[in-house]
């Protein structure tokens, strides 16, 4: 399993979360995502390390970006 | 028809905006919402005077709160 944190900008309230979640969640191989709102981290549980882009484009679809490490 | 105004505290996003939304869409006699995210403006179309009560427990419901007049 790994565990990758990212930073993501824009999430202002639960629905964001909960998008977020959604999107990040539905990707292949993503086991569990957990946000932090108020400082905007995500922390993925995944089978393999995830593409960084693939994941921008799921942050990306829930309307949020993804901010560069 | 009869057209209200409330002020709601507390939307940050779009998401928010969605929720109170079809919360108050939700009341019966209601037409059309239209909420304003910068100002937290709902203005309600609806058959008859709502009662303000039937509202705030619809913006409630949403997770929001209707500021008194």
């Amino acid at each position: 399993m790994v565990n990758t944190t990212y930073q993501v900008q824009g999430m202002t309230c639960g629905h964001c979360v909960s998008a977020v979640t959604a999107e990040v969640g539905g990707i292949a191989g993503v086991h569990d995502v957990q946000v932090d709102l108020a400082t905007g981290r995500v922390t993925v549980d995944s089978d393999q390390p995830l593409d960084t882009e693939v994941v921008r484009a799921a942050v990306d679809e829930a309307g949020y970006n993804l901010v560069d490490a």
